[in-house]
């Protein structure tokens, strides 16, 4: 492979070979995860990354400023972190119309206050008309780790549950529709919301969370792979618990889309030791971005770095990471 | 101003406007400055971001790759800090050459070891060909703040000395002398290097160093406007005693640029205080990167928030900061 393909950026296989072939060799990074941990004595603090090229800008349920906010404040919940400060880099295409921007920073401001993160530094570049798309965001983010929290897929365990916090696919589903003038009725609106203060109420219940991510890109299926190649485990999920909305469902259908690769904003995969399961899905249900979260499956000892779903008709099926690029520019 | 100009991202007056006016209301951000610091108990924490554009990508003694990460290690050592911890964000444009990627990922890597600083965390974005440039990379970094110190506008006072690291405007005259095609024999080779080191052996001096920045993109003139208005004191500078080397001086007057305005990659502005700057002359001569440093003038306490540059000839200019765009993506 010798040019980038969109793919590269799907958060599937191309873009797991980029990462693991070329990134973390060179930078000397040994673990994949949402937010880098590390020590600054006293406190455990967690650190994170993202860049936002999402397209359209504005989208159903959502913009790329709010989304650029919650997007790193949820790596850094799923950390197990509270999230404090945040840095946002702007780069904007010459001729993007100044009131769009007003918009996107007032959604930023927003969305920061209702996730109680401040941001505290910011960049803004400019790059000539044709060279960009309107505006690209990066927010870094960083937070302080719970005491006694330790998120890490070879934590899991053969007969940990897996637990999903709501609903999977709005995102991806608004953003097509929107791309290509589907409409439908309710609206599909983006999930794009603050994952933390969920986080919190669930490790106040417990610490035997032991791993925790937010299915963005690749959605639901690569994230699962990735939980069971990181354990070398087995991931079983059960097709008929999966909260799809039919909706997305319908969409899905019609576009040739599965759901279980689709991106989701504000939906959170826990695997957690069986003993607490039930209790943290009383949790959640309690938290209104919670209120949906169920048990969609549990952790075998083999075959080991699978994910298996067995299907409504009694069937089982083999996920994989996500292949190519099925929707480019989700996030 | 209803759109965005190229010149909005010049580090001059529209993009001081567009985050006065815009960003820091928003954000509720107060100071401005080349990194946040705010503690995280028992220690204060300095917390940066920039994206780099540059164009062209590799340039006469550097690229992209370096220049982000050197970028953000200067502006955390320009808040008083060691730098620590580096994100690395990229944003792809399909199409992109898989080698031209890796040279720039292999950069950062000898650079961030060069620096002391770790790469502990990423984010890979591609966008469709023609809505990119190439590659952007944007770092953000940590890193924590020397005892003692406290770099701010507001501390420094009438009769502290102005002093500059090294030579002046050599990052800006070697990229546009790559973007022009110029040659130079020598070559001018842009200064990018970490000053951090440097930086630290300043502080090890002393602890009255009152103001430090980077003079990049807006250059030293506009970073002396930056001093004087957050001081509300008089920068008064020597032309005699800028170290502009001859090559800078004639490129500048060949293509009609003023090296004041030029941007720097690897020289800082020290304000200090006075019975300190002969014996931190000293210091930074003894550092290959300071080996140039010298007094270039001294604060006064009036005409407030002026900078006055004494020239050769015995008048007296009045520097403001740089108005447009001279010199689009320098960095």
């Amino acid at each position: 492979m010798d040019k980038i393909l969109l793919g590269h950026g799907s958060g599937g296989k191309l873009m797991h070979d980029l990462i693991l072939c070329h990134f973390m060799p060179s930078f000397g990074i040994e673990e994949l995860g949402d937010a880098a941990v590390f020590g600054i004595n006293p406190k455990r603090i967690a650190f994170t990354t993202d860049s936002y090229v999402v397209s359209p800008l504005f989208f159903p349920g959502g913009n790329i400023g709010e989304l650029a906010v919650y997007g790193t404040v949820n790596d850094l919940a799923m950390a197990g972190a509270t999230p404090l400060y945040l840095t946002a880099g702007f780069i904007l295409e010459e001729g993007f119309p100044m009131n769009d921007l007003k918009s996107i920073v007032m959604s930023m401001s927003e969305a920061a206050c209702r996730s109680g993160i401040r941001i505290v530094a910011g960049d803004t570049k400019v790059v000539n008309r044709g060279k960009g798309d309107g505006v690209f965001i990066n927010t870094s983010g960083i937070g302080t780790v719970h005491e006694g929290v330790m998120i890490s897929p070879l934590r899991i365990q053969g007969g940990d549950k897996i637990l999903v916090s709501g609903e999977i696919g709005n995102h991806g589903v608004a953003i097509i529709s929107e791309r290509n003038g589907i409409t439908f009725t309710p609206p599909v609106l983006s999930d794009t919301r603050p994952l933390n203060r969920l986080v919190h109420s669930m490790l106040e219940a417990t610490k035997e969370i032991h791993f925790m991510r937010d299915p963005t890109r690749g959605g639901l299926a690569t994230t699962l792979k990735e939980a069971a190649l990181g354990s070398m485990k087995c991931m079983r999920i059960k097709e008929d618990a999966l909260p799809i909305p039919d909706q997305v469902r319908g969409a899905c259908d019609l576009l040739g889309l599965d759901p279980l690769y689709i991106a989701n904003e504000g939906v959170l995969v826990a695997i957690v030791d069986t003993a607490w399961a039930e209790s943290l899905i009383t949790v959640m249900r309690g938290h209104p971005y919670g209120k949906d979260a169920c048990i969609i499956g549990e952790v075998e000892d083999s075959p080991e770095g699978k994910v298996l779903l067995e299907t409504s008709i009694g069937g089982t099926r083999l996920l994989e990471m996500l292949q190519g690029e099925q929707l480019p520019r989700i996030c």
